[in-house]
């Protein structure tokens, strides 16, 4: 059990609201004891087979199936192990700590014929209970062991000091070369004070050191993020909660082919097919499509290289069953001169003309018609 | 061409020094051309054939032997691709600007006859111009496009505001439960100022937040730093550079597995068997063996998984051929050990006993006692 943190002062509103969907849930279970009922769960059922595409909503989301765990001799072990999870939670919370996954796992070595054996057992509980309050696991307190991106320019980032629980303000223009450092386990606590007309999400390490090394979220006034490839969970929260709250639109710029755009972007725009009742808090809808378009090759006769088998089979994928590109002719067109083209360029590839060119030359271009930019 | 990005005052030494060695390489072939002589340059051969292990250094090194590349028919377009990318160095280091990887290569795509076909071509020449000058790559300034790691802790790190080049000091315990995300491309510029002990090198970003969400730093007055797996170049850089220049000692704590031991511990303290010209410069010798050892999964009754094929494999070889290990008897009997109970063990695995078992118990146990830190 977590030992006692005490904290100045009463509990987080985000942490209130959890811990009362818990204690209501717990007193509901209780009641049903005392008064001889069987006592039962109803989760949504987290498949495809139960996942709706709503573009006015800019997600998928779950359709109504719910499936019922109650409280019988076959399930009595899950029951237990779902309960002892929420009791962890609980008690997180309580102490302002938070358990990886792997952390959680190894907690429930001690819960004697109610252990897992596997983490695969921990994770699907910990889903489960995620989907049967509709609040994310990090709210839960249970963080994935994963890096969580950086992020430069014009924001402060509101934080506590751990334990004395003072005021932090991180001024993210105050890093020199480097760059804040996005933390998992505090992603629905911080607050956040900005000026900047945008965020501009980066596939690269390379392109946001380079625009970081030249203050270009001076110039242009927006918020650098490092996504590194597809972005974690705390990424696409970090990005949508500032993008929320301080009503500023949302760039990505990342390499032109398949997998930018496919994979990076519309997992940040839409989110993902399974998991679909997370995709509410870790997708973020205001996401345009600044760059590396197809049009972008031809017009700044960009170097290239081939598209793969496996880029072929991606775009044909998008085209044929996602229904987000499905629901969007110009992306359909988009994909379809990708592979007329055949060929595929990098955000690096603008290093050709200058190292600095992608700064001074193709962002500003770009900047001056966001409204072309791709949905 | 970069842009001139105009600085305040002369370039900082570490640039001057690279600026001087290449233009005097460029005057001494320059005198060859004119006196009517062959130009030629010497590398050192870079492969294992070439390296010898040194424990009093306490890393892998060159031995003598050198290839060399002289101006000849076959040999023309090596000889003027490795010219143009020292020059494109130095222009990089007199425009205070950086080139990924990635970045150099679509830059070669401007020489004409000399361009690159594929990146391989131009990384090994960048290899090459490293090993010839006897610097790093990020001081010849260019960046692998890479992850940086984080640092929390005791340490102010001094950089400068781009562009201004005004003094900038980042406080590294000031980031909430966030952290301070190192650049890969000013590793070789940045200073230091810390009243810190040691530098606890962290495999997990897990156990990192855990440590950095308490303070442990501050009731340890360290400074905590978390590698994600096998340290990038610019976390190995960066932490032998704080060790050195601040002569504080380097822990380290990783899962006890044989790839925590032979993969990231060994190649953080003493290097990698290829590009042994680098280890010089990225291992971190004063490294020392925290945990998790094998003698701890017995003494904390941890529990394990068994060892994999490939771990059984990875510490036989590690036995068997790595010079190393070979060198410790306390790593033969450690490795021989594990081999013996057939298990491995994580390093949240101490989260059976309590979240904070780790920090409260076994951090502070083990610090009693670093003289039995495996070296």
């Amino acid at each position: 059990m977590p030992k006692a943190n005490p904290k100045a002062g009463p509990l987080p509103v985000v942490d209130q609201q959890v811990t009362n969907k818990i204690v209501g849930s717990a007193k509901d279970m209780h009641d049903k004891i005392v008064d001889g009922r069987k006592p039962s769960m109803k989760f949504p059922l987290r498949s495809l087979s139960n996942v709706r595409y709503t573009p006015k909503k800019g997600h998928f989301e779950m359709a109504g199936k719910k499936k019922e765990r109650a409280l019988t001799v076959s399930t009595v072990k899950t029951f237990a192990q779902t309960l002892r999870m929420i009791s962890l939670s609980k008690r997180l919370i309580e102490t302002d700590d938070f358990a990886t996954k792997r952390d959680a796992y190894y907690q429930t070595k001690n819960w004697e014929e109610a252990r897992c054996d596997e983490q695969v057992e921990s994770d699907t509980i910990m889903d489960d209970i995620e989907a049967y309050f509709g609040v994310t696991k990090e709210a839960l307190r249970f963080t994935p062991d994963e890096h969580g991106g950086l992020v430069a320019g014009e924001l402060i980032v509101e934080d506590f000091e751990q334990g004395s629980r003072e005021p932090l303000a991180i001024d993210c223009t105050k890093f020199g070369s480097g760059a804040y450092g996005i933390s998992p386990s505090t992603i629905e606590e911080i607050g956040f004070k900005t000026k900047a007309k945008f965020i501009l999400a980066i596939e690269t390490g390379g392109i946001f050191e380079r625009l970081n090394r030249h203050r270009y979220w001076e110039k242009a006034n927006c918020i650098l993020v490092s996504m590194a490839g597809v972005p974690t969970r705390a990424v696409r929260r970090f990005i949508r909660r500032l993008a929320d709250e301080k009503k500023i639109p949302v760039y990505v710029f990342v390499d032109c082919d398949p997998y930018g755009i496919a994979n990076i972007y519309r997992t940040l725009k839409v989110g993902s097919g399974n998991n679909a009742h997370l995709n509410e808090f870790f997708c973020v809808p205001q996401a345009r499509f600044l760059g590396v378009t197809p049009q972008d090759i031809q017009d700044y006769k960009l170097p290239t290289h081939p598209l793969k088998d496996i880029d072929i089979k991606r775009a044909k994928d998008a085209l044929k069953n996602d229904p987000f590109f499905q629901h969007y002719k110009e992306w359909a067109r988009a994909f379809e001169l990708l592979l007329k083209m055949g060929v595929r360029a990098e955000q690096q590839a603008f290093a050709k003309f200058d190292l600095n060119f992608v700064m001074d030359t193709y962002l500003p271009e770009k900047m001056a018609k966001t409204d072309k930019f791709l949905p």
